[in-house]
């Protein structure tokens, strides 16, 4: 199969001629959705939940009710599901693949175990289709303003023709190369180090608070050192107020620090800081705090070590 | 006994009242003491080590070849030496404390285990000087610029009488309470998050290149994201280079993470992280890379996934 690389000539002019089917509307998708409408191309979405798709059809998007209706000539296929068993079962079971070109190109934008997200594309390619693996990283709020960063894995050639696609959704995207799985490590190496980050604060305010130590002073102090993070400066406040407003929940990193200890397991790479934070935000999620603020991960630390038998 | 609090009445004028005992002239301690002798404190600096001591002449400060001679008269006793031991062999062995001035204020100024400080404060106490613990933060590059963040624990009358000396030396001076051994706790939560986060930057980038990425744009990724730290930024790339430049050793991380681990001991707060993180340390420098930089803790997690039998 031989596609010519298509000329860019302008955002609105490239994206017209495509006619994507996106597969997950919730808080990341939803806007994703939105911006690709927007930027001219074709977008029929779909989302099991229709709460969801009225959402998108009131922000003027064109929803669907069955997958195949959202894939039906598609030649684009974006999946921003919850999990790798939500894309096969659009996928497969619901007939989306199926309802494509022939030469549609999947775009697998969630986060997932590579190994999973190498199976996915042979799957894919076994139908003739292409696949990227393309997860992204910068939240919601990247997702709003369309400033996510983008990582890709796949056929060069279906990257490139995806490039004004990528840029529609993303301030910056990276290439790793044609082997479907490489993107999902990518986003599993920038997860293992923000759960542990986060875990590492927690670690750090929770030994100044046992020592006696006024937590404000030292959380000015190592925000403002070498001791510094990203998450640190973002959560570390949050991680001092005892029920502070959600941005991301504890049981997100379960899921995201789960994946990272699975990609460790395809590549046979041991990584011991990402599985005990893992068991941290296990244990927070364990004290029914799974829906709090992923902050929250210092109630584990704070319960380890505590006095209170009847807590 | 009183002693009513000096007016401020600009820095030279202060620090004119002052007879400074400064003991460890090594990479921090030297530039240190110099600052304060050009802000026209006599300063009278003692190393055990001739070549230290000869420097400080050179670069225009007063060296002394006795601890006695160091200390005479001293209305302020510095200790900038490697470790507790040394602390006590000057103030007590080598009769430092007793040919200083009855009412000499002792800095701590050395990273140390919280529980051992605090232990020193009682015995200096017991001869009617008084104390205070005042680790810094900012290594070689912020003793030079004069720009260390100094951390304070101890009499609150003592921490005022030394306002003008701590702005010498540094940028930004928190007082973190009465107790000593507090500002030492702050210290090792710093060095816990400093530790902690090089340990993470080396295992997510050698998950990386066991799964076969391009490093170089993995950590382009990391270092723009929510994965970022202020550690994945200074020490990322060098941490990818086979031998490269020590801007400070990995040995210094097996000394200050066991430091964070006695912290950890006498608040009795577990660590798992920071103990984890020592361990690579510890392993690095167990390969005969303890002078390292200490970015090549990453070679253990290298050797502890290596296929090869014979290395």
């Amino acid at each position: 199969m031989h596609r010519s690389i298509e000329p860019t000539i302008g955002k609105a002019d490239q994206q017209q001629q495509r006619t994507i089917g996106f597969f997950g509307l919730g808080s990341m998708g939803l806007p994703m959705a939105f911006h690709l409408a927007s930027s001219g191309c074709v977008v029929r979405g779909f989302d099991i939940n229709e709460i969801a798709r009225s959402r998108f059809t009131e922000a003027g998007g064109e929803s669907c009710v069955t997958a195949v209706e959202a894939a039906s000539g598609a030649t684009v296929i974006v999946l921003m599901v919850v999990n790798i068993k939500q894309a096969y079962e659009v996928l497969f079971d619901a007939a989306a693949l199926s309802s494509s070109v022939e030469d549609c190109i999947v775009i697998l934008m969630s986060t997932c175990p590579p190994g999973d997200v190498e199976a996915l594309a042979k799957s894919v390619h076994a139908t003739g289709r292409r696949f990227l693996d393309a997860p992204v990283s910068g939240g919601v709020a990247g997702a709003l303003k369309a400033s996510l960063s983008i990582m890709v894995a796949g056929e060069k050639q279906a990257f490139d023709q995806c490039h004004e696609f990528f840029n529609v959704l993303g301030s910056k995207v990276y290439y790793l190369g044609e082997q479907p799985g490489n993107a999902s490590v990518a986003k599993a190496v920038n997860q293992l180090l923000c759960g542990v980050h986060l875990a590492a604060a927690a670690e750090a305010l929770s030994l100044a608070e046992r020592a006696g130590l006024d937590t404000e002073t030292v959380l000015e102090i190592v925000s403002g050192s070498a001791a510094a993070s990203w998450m640190l400066t973002d959560r570390g406040k949050r991680m001092l107020d005892t029920d502070p407003e959600v941005t991301s929940a504890v049981d997100i990193f379960v899921k995201d620090l789960g994946i990272v200890l699975s990609a460790g397991s395809s590549a046979k790479a041991a990584l011991p800081l990402a599985s005990i934070a893992h068991q941290f935000f296990l244990a927070t999620s364990g004290q029914g705090a799974g829906a709090a603020d992923d902050s929250q991960v210092i109630r584990a630390y704070r319960r380890m070590s505590s006095g209170n038998r009847e807590e």
